[in-house]
């Protein structure tokens, strides 16, 4: 049975197959049960601060004008009923009447088991060098016009962290319109787009010829970008092999081979500042970060782009020990995808997650130059949602 | 006496006061005695990966090549001296050798006066309602050419977190050419630039005539937006005016008188969603954020951008108490800065410290255009250092 659904809370849709089979108002809480059993209690001032009509809602802008210091502490619900379309009906103490639709409950509902399905969904998998047969790749010819090609490329670059996009035409400036079919680009003092070429008088030494180890970009910056594009124009030169390696995976092993170095990583705060003449950007975090579960959620790492690392002297043969770790894991080639970029191709990757390299290459026997561009997690998590508001249901 | 300066190291030059007087190995460290008594010992995996020889740096883009994982884990210093123009000579175990100069090493040290040191650089003042009569106010007309001009009033945004700039022409864009005057621009759904007015199908409450209460911007991404310029084209209607309070200055309110709603408000993840056809961001953030050190180093909060609360019922009365007490705090006039802006003028603020507000407006008695963009607090800071290179040591 397919219930009311409702778009009144938000702009998405919340649909159930669940139906709301008792509502009992219990201490200062709404206990509702399931029609498959589960029990999900609502506590008085949850619900009225979402309560979705009109007075407590702007109706063009759907954001809250109701605030929770305008009603007194002690607002109780007076009744709750099971209504038409099987919503739930809230009659408050000040004599205000709210509606909930059970898909709108369902999905935001706080029991253990419902907070316990919602986590569980969009986990990482950390890949390792087997990954470089099983490349995620796409084609920019499908992505650039059909929503369902676009929604599965960024559905793995969400997953995975890195793919392959094929079919980019071979102009300047293409890889704007490979990110833009997402969101806006994040500028950067290196501009909107980015040139990758062996320069005179380089700013970075991405911009040398030399062998570039491991890193993420810009983490001299608090919010590291959160995907990167690399669009290959021409690779002409002898070397210069695009290198990845997740770095996920390298917490993951290190988290369960080595706790010690885990911890050290994971907790000291290291300096990671830029070098240049007309910028001085500085950011202090952890090369790996987790969040508020202990879930690994960044990586950041540089060797090139560090200041001085800043903690007391006895703290600092662990640390050193560490890092020393860390390094030659990202050296190892168990963990490392290798592929050669031909012209025409784009890797997109996350910037947060994924660690890239480049093997040294000669400018003197060919050309080389790739061109690249930022755009934060945001954005990407955004676009999915909107996309998958477009979707069937469970696709 | 002024000791030599290096610009090896880095693009900033490094000078001191005070002499290098003695530097004696000790286990695995460089026991460095100061001319002024100060005792700061340098590990040598840390002197090591600070080897700014042409060989480990590299000498144009002043990047390091060098990785501490390319030497053994036990190498070590086989002597240390004072050599020319004061600096401290390492000679390493395998052959390498190292040079200090002692302005580099006094700015880097990590013993406990010169960490402490460091550390009480740059702490905010929180203010109150009394700060409207001493508002920070400069004019665009000194601070477009004149980079003095332009440091003192960036220092005074770093410091307090509100300015007030005059004289900015009243012409649409030129708001983007006093943020340019700092960075690049950050750009969101709502454009490089946005224009606050009262529109048809508003996509956000800011874009109606209502009141909106004490909010940050974009609260709905991961970082929100550092600097928030807002400048005034045009402000012929009654009501609309400008409303400011430090959450700073909230935030310590609370530790000191509330220390339970300040533990609840710095360790509850609230949920921060954005409301709209075209774009889902969403964030889980506190609404106070603290640094390493337990430093208040963010406010975030808008009620009309947020999402139900995920958290288990048994936690939800203390959750609603805090927030109900932080909203309450906020509407109280001791706190708040209140100013109506006029042609000209532009606002320009700390958007992850202070909270702003407007008063109610009516769009059909007159016009009231403002407009506005952002800039990250790296960017900020950024020029504020690199504005220092140039000027005298200690101004």
């Amino acid at each position: 049975m397919q219930l009311a659904e409702s778009m009144i809370e938000d702009w998405r849709a919340f649909t159930t197959n669940v139906s709301l089979a008792d509502a009992v108002i219990t201490g200062p809480a709404i206990i509702v049960t399931w029609g498959d059993g589960r029990v999900s209690p609502f506590h008085f001032m949850w619900l009225r601060d979402n309560c979705a009509c009109n007075q407590c809602v702007h109706p063009l802008t759907r954001e809250q004008v109701f605030e929770i210091a305008d009603v007194p502490d002690d607002l109780a619900a007076q009744a709750a009923s099971i209504g038409g379309a099987g919503a739930l009906h809230v009659q408050w103490t000040d004599g205000h009447r709210s509606v909930y639709t059970p898909g709108w409950l369902r999905a935001h509902a706080y029991d253990d088991a419902s907070r316990a399905e919602r986590h569980r969904a969009g986990k990482a998998h950390p890949w390792a060098a087997e990954y470089g047969a099983a490349l995620a790749t796409f084609d920019w010819r499908d992505v650039e016009h059909d929503d369902a090609a676009l929604h599965a490329w960024l559905s793995a670059l969400r997953a995975t962290g890195l793919t392959l996009l094929r079919g980019v035409p071979v102009e300047p400036g293409s890889v704007a319109a490979v990110a833009r079919r997402i969101s806006f680009i994040r500028e950067s003092n290196f501009g909107v787009l980015f040139d990758v070429a062996s320069k005179p008088m380089p700013d970075s030494n991405a911009y040398t010829s030399i062998n570039l180890p491991p890193h993420t970009d810009l983490p001299t910056r608090e919010l590291q970008p959160g995907l990167q594009f690399l669009h290959c124009l021409v690779n002409d030169a002898p070397g210069g092999d695009s290198i990845f390696i997740d770095g996920f995976a390298l917490a993951t092993h290190l988290r369960e081979h080595e706790p010690d170095a885990f911890a050290t990583l994971s907790s000291t705060a290291f300096e990671f500042w830029n070098k240049s003449a007309t910028s001085d950007y500085r950011a202090s975090a952890p090369i790996i970060a987790l969040d508020g579960r202990g879930e690994v959620i960044e990586v950041r790492h540089a060797n090139f782009l560090r200041g001085p690392i800043d903690a007391p002297l006895a703290s600092m043969p662990a640390i050193y020990e560490a890092y020393r770790r860390f390094i030659e894991l990202a050296r190892d080639e168990r963990f490392r995808v290798r592929h050669r970029l031909a012209a025409g191709e784009m890797w997109a990757f996350d910037n947060r997650r994924v660690l890239h390299a480049r093997t040294e290459f000669d400018p003197q026997l060919g050309a080389r130059h790739l061109q690249g561009c930022y755009i934060d997690r945001d954005e990407l998590l955004s676009r999915i949602r909107v996309l998958e508001r477009a979707l069937p249901p469970g696709s």
